[in-house]
């Protein structure tokens, strides 16, 4: 496109996730496994979607949180391995229900379930995949795990909603766009963090600061995700850059645009996000617009605050490989975009 | 359409819901304010939709059931109104995803949330929904009533997958059929009996008494919607007669037809619901020839199999008000289409 998109370089270029996945490697091959039985049915189509969206990839970064953060308290029972499972068929769910509220064709560089089978069976699969995590949470028997769970289920749900009804809407904030991704995103990774915790009966503060830990892990993951909308190549990212744009979707980089914009550039905005004229030239335009007012670093700017606060978070808890793999995986969230 | 179906009289014309509704009239207002509490959201549209959904009636069967089979063993507390909620939220939320799977327009003569609000609030308030219930089932804290509520999750997303697999396929045999109805429409009514019993500590026969109840009574209640769609007026049902005529999808009276068919018919139903071709003169055409081979009323005669199934169920209990006005729900339900 031709648009060079400025950004600065990242302090530490080795963050890596892999401490993260040699630590909980043992363990996420028992989830593996999880997922394909608990996938299973004796309804040809369920594990036909559900292992196309599986075998997707993705690094399982959501089930790692809730392996690692029991670990971290010295769990050593198998209750981690379930509700990592539980959380990513969650997760599972919510990619299949999304794709089919976005009119997604591609997901990961792969059709999206929807494009091969139809809307029907990704709404359909999805639920089962969401009664399967349930009932697991269930067989693990803590009703604290399963408080966590259901209620960030009904915060996904309902920040899903929020971001329709600020869609196409150019007067959307910050704040308002941030309680957005608090919810859809941030809900699931502070979940995913608080069960570990809860699972080896560790501490209120202990539970608390992995739950603060995930929350602002999720903001600064989600933040770095709409920065690669508008800034990386297709074919590295597995998504089509833009897909934000063309579906009217307000994220930061946008906000930031529109707000530091003149008159003729708001125009601009309004008419190709709310009036959607989402063309290749526009798209162009906009990356123009997006570069102009640095909106794609301040918008990484805003994720390593957020990483910072993640970072304290986790500070008072006693060295261990898994605290420090931890660490690394903020970075690492980060330095996607660098 | 000028096609007569003959019924058979009922014996019990004046079976009726409304020893039910009385027994349960104080609780069912406690349902009813749970529902409206917890379908509330900062988010507008939420309220908005399931509000819609909430205030196009339907009778509130399910949770009367388990209200029902709470008080049947002498159940004094709260627990049985957030699980009647619970399962009423379970239900509304399938009816949303629902609509979206078939493209529908209208349930009980109003339009659908979809056609007001769109496929995606649609998806997403249903999901809000199912994890509202979840969460209500998680502050009762019973486990057995998780388990169950949660596996009926599972079984009626399988069923809604199944269902569209054998849609348009004229080789479906009432096996298929009956394995589809069983796990869409019976797992919920089966939950919604046999949580009654669980909260109220019932013995583990009286849980399957109840389990049995439900199973069967959501048979011949499935099995009686689908000879309405064949036979009512849409005024009075407050649905499109022909409905599942047009979406090719494959139910009883359909499945006799087409077996007791000469090639010709056969043919031609293979046209209409392979193929599509569901025009009006089809539909006409279609409610002809099943009444050509009494196909309605043999359905009916499977309803009245079934229900004869969870009278047996609920025998052996005490005889109470309660045990009447289940027993009566039976027939009150085989009646709708006489």
């Amino acid at each position: 496109m031709g648009v060079v998109i400025p950004l600065e370089e990242s302090k530490n270029k080795s963050a890596s996730v892999k401490p993260l996945v040699d630590l909980t490697k043992a363990d996420m091959e028992r989830v593996n496994h999880l997922i394909l039985s608990k996938a299973g049915s004796d309804v040809q189509m369920i594990p036909e979607v559900a292992e196309h969206l599986i075998s997707s990839g993705g690094k399982r970064l959501r089930p790692m949180l809730t392996i690692a953060s029991a670990a971290l308290f010295g769990y050593k029972g198998d209750n981690h391995v379930k509700l990592a499972t539980s959380v990513e068929f969650m997760h599972t769910a919510t990619l299949l229900h999304d794709d089919v509220v976005d009119e997604s064709d591609l997901r990961r560089g792969k059709s999206t379930a929807r494009m091969i089978w139809g809307n029907q069976a990704s709404v359909l699969v999805g639920d089962f995949l969401l009664g399967q995590a349930f009932r697991m949470m269930v067989e693990v028997g803590s009703l604290e795990a399963l408080d966590v769970l259901s209620s960030a289920a009904c915060v996904i749900a309902e920040g899903e909603v929020l971001q329709l009804s600020v869609a196409k809407n150019m007067e959307t904030t910050e704040d308002d766009y941030l309680a957005v991704i608090r919810a859809k995103t941030a809900a699931l990774f502070a979940a995913a963090a608080e069960v570990g915790p809860i699972v080896a009966n560790a501490s209120k503060a202990d539970r608390n600061a992995l739950k603060s830990y995930g929350t602002n892990l999720g903001l600064a993951f989600q933040l770095v995700d709409d920065v690669l909308d508008y800034g990386g190549k297709a074919a590295d990212l597995g998504k089509n850059v833009g897909d934000d744009f063309r579906e009217g979707k307000i994220t930061l980089p946008v906000i930031l645009s529109y707000r530091r914009g003149t008159e003729e550039e708001r125009a601009f905005w309004r008419d190709a996000i709310e009036t959607g004229n989402s063309d290749d030239a526009n798209l162009e335009k906009a990356i123009g617009l997006i570069t102009k007012y640095g909106a794609l670093n301040d918008t990484i700017a805003r994720a390593v605050h957020y990483g910072t606060i993640a970072r304290d978070a986790l500070a008072p808890l006693p060295d261990s490989p898994y605290k420090s793999a931890l660490m690394e995986v903020i970075d690492f969230c980060i330095q996607r975009v660098s």
